[in-house]
């Protein structure tokens, strides 16, 4: 079970109850009364607990799990042991998400203000928030209901902040508005100046960064990213976005709805994702690009020009997936033979 | 017009005042007695803004614009509404940063030492210093006149900062010395140990790294960057340069002046930039190399041996660049063929 | 030598003390109780310093360095001025370590409690720590003895911090357990949820993130690294492995003992790395991948595939050494005949 130094713990709940959370059907056979303490990986989990099997990576691992119950596909309902009841759906990590939040609902916390906080007195904070220890809030920021400020975060002057957000510790808010239900993990950096020079041969001339950042509801952004305040546009990050840790948003960059960019990512200034973009970790955009809805960057790509909506590209410049596949295997064929 | 919330605004200025401020000169026909409230982008501007056009992408955009005056080069005037002013000039970027920093002066700070930072007794602050809630200033710290340190940064025992600089919140410098008008954004990290071991096959020992960072006036360097103190010599950055987010520098890399590093940069151990080096986003330096003024990196390359003056490479070993895009060409040409 | 500034300073110690020290023997005709006042570099180093010689780019500076003493090969005494005195040993660099460490000695700091931190009733602290101004520590937190915890760091609650560990000024620890002698520098970020998302049309859900990071005895982690808590296994790092600067470790990744990882790789989730895996600048992995012990991964590598125990591999995706370094070779080769 999660360790309860960390993490509280509601439950425990029937099979029935599991299948109404997730939306799952109980599997042929399965006592629908039975009662079941926590989620826990396949190869951890014992009688008590629920698990599930999605990664087809881990199909030879359940025949030798204890679990007592699993989310799964009927496809795979054959390879569990018969003892094992089955919650079976479509999407068996979907559903995983449900009924572990259930077993372990969003970090409750008691609202408080540290008082150690340093909160300047134009300052506005909503109802319910808890501010940690050592936060520093700024003169007419504002701060929405029922959020959670880690210890030593700086707010800046004039922030906006929904409601129902998780700041991380460490964290620096600043020229930015955030919606509601957004989640900021520890050390990450909103609304520096952007990397905007005037180059020249005496040396080079900042151009003053007058954007801010614009955060919508439900996005979470990971640990130590840093995300430029626009140069007099903003930088804007659509609803629903996930960013990972150390990802790099430049200065006027605007990502649609429900984007998932992996870890170490960097999208230069001006370019534009649509909504539903994927990008693998490490893949890098130039700048004043314009990527389509829906479309799927390789991990480690650098992606020179525009990207046709739900087209999908990889390698360096970014290219059709097919045609950089074909790429390197033309290469290593012609590798070979070069040898022989 | 720039939010308010976050920045204050000059002005208003006649275009006559733009016109001094940037070095332009006045297009026929304009009224110089003209006033103009704000500097915005040509999609955003109205009649009391002044816009600017560098980048040919934003070419098509200036027909359509409501600037009421706009910089940019006189090769490019025939494009612009007739009711536009024109303020030309040979580099309309360079001046429209002058410009927008005379609308928008840097930071107005009122000097104070906040209550709650933690200042060593034997520190020294200058006169006219902002020292923001939380910030902690080590034993012996020098901070010269007019700095505006961050909200929870540390400053570490010994550390010398020089006049007008300012740093962000959450920053932390130690084992550094640093100029005048120095930048450093929020979360960078100045002085830690660099990453040095004699490896062995019991494990790794851990090499003593005593030097420090030395920091010329004029640097800017972005949010969550690193700088590594050196092992013995001295890391350096030359004045002028200007460095991303994310960027990594490691122990005794010697950066010359004015180099434009953009983010996710890596600067291995002991290389040395000369002066006037541009290096593209996420590139990489091995260690122990030497790279000659005005040499030019682009994005994502990963460089691995010498590279002279005025070289530009790309690809990873970095060549020529002439050699790296013919590479790719040919790559893409057989790849074709061998599917057909 | 060593920046007063910033180093304390052991001896002086004679020559004798200096190979009894690092296990080096005194060359012929050296003065075996000349006195050594600090360690430096070859270029800087004079009559009263003891320098070394490992790395063979520096060979031709060793006739011209004053240094008083030199730690090297016997392979390359020949080169060395004859009033020099020698430290002959296998193995230069690990001397220079053990020698370097005695002149100056892991940071000397006083035990000591800063009235500003913030330290819940419920946290305990062990004998003979430091903790610096700001910092704040949880419930039920657990330090070991002899620890310095640096200013503005965040230990959340519950961690279990062991004994002689160093972390630098804002860092932040959750949701972690952390063995003896770990030192973690400024900025990093350890225990945040990892980035888990049930993918869909609707949005994506969030995964709740259940596990820990478990950090073992001797580890070392970089600046601004981020390494997230597992998300029902636990995220671990092996005893003595060494961690650069702005590395990425994603949830249940697991490496093993005495690994090296240079700056800014990332390890996506579940790859596990075995032991003394050595993986370059910038290389990223994949997830739930195996990789064997004592592999050699290349810089800017793209890990999409298990590598075998001891092999050495790059380019991307990776392929054994020889392989990539061919292509490499063989494109090179015909972009040039195309020309032609």
């Amino acid at each position: 079970m999660a360790d309860p130094r960390f993490f509280s713990l509601a439950g425990p709940f029937s099979l029935k109850d599991l299948a109404d959370i997730s939306g799952a059907r109980i599997g042929e056979g399965a006592n629908s009364e039975a009662q079941f303490s926590d989620v826990l990986p396949l190869q951890n989990a014992g009688p008590e607990h629920l698990s599930f099997l999605d990664n087809k990576l881990y199909l030879k691992s359940i025949s030798k799990s204890r679990a007592g119950a699993c989310l799964m596909h009927v496809d795979h309902a054959a390879s569990a042991p018969k003892t094992m009841a089955l919650l079976l759906c479509e999407e068996p990590y979907r559903a995983y998400a449900k009924v572990a939040a259930a077993f372990h609902p969003r970090l409750v916390f008691e609202a408080h203000i540290s008082a150690s906080a340093i909160i300047d007195d134009t300052a506005i904070i909503g109802k319910g928030c808890l501010v940690s220890p050592g936060a520093v809030i700024g003169a007419k920021a504002e701060i929405g209901k029922n959020c959670c400020i880690g210890a030593n975060t700086v707010i800046g002057k004039g922030v906006i902040l929904g409601d129902d957000c998780d700041i991380g510790p460490n964290a620096s808010l600043t020229y930015c508005i955030i919606g509601n239900r957004v989640n900021i993990h520890a050390g990450t950096r909103i609304g520096q100046e952007g990397y905007g020079y005037a180059p020249g041969k005496d040396g080079h001339i900042k151009i003053p960064q007058l954007g801010r950042v614009l955060i919508e509801d439900d996005v979470d952004i990971g640990a130590n990213a840093t995300l430029d305040r626009g140069s007099g546009p903003d930088t804007v990050i659509g609803a629903g976005t996930k960013i990972d840790n150390l990802v790099h948003i430049a200065h006027n960059a605007r990502l649609g709805k429900n984007c998932l960019l992996a870890s170490q990512v960097g999208v230069s200034g001006s370019t534009e994702l649509g909504n539903f973009v994927m990008v693998g970790g490490k893949a890098g955009f130039a700048g004043h690009l314009k990527i389509g809805d829906g479309a799927r960057i390789a991990a480690k790509s650098g992606v020179t020009a525009d990207v046709q909506a739900g087209a999908t590209v990889g390698g360096f410049p970014a290219r059709p997936i097919k045609e950089w596949l074909r790429g390197i295997a033309v290469l290593r064929r012609i590798a070979k033979k070069k040898v022989e």
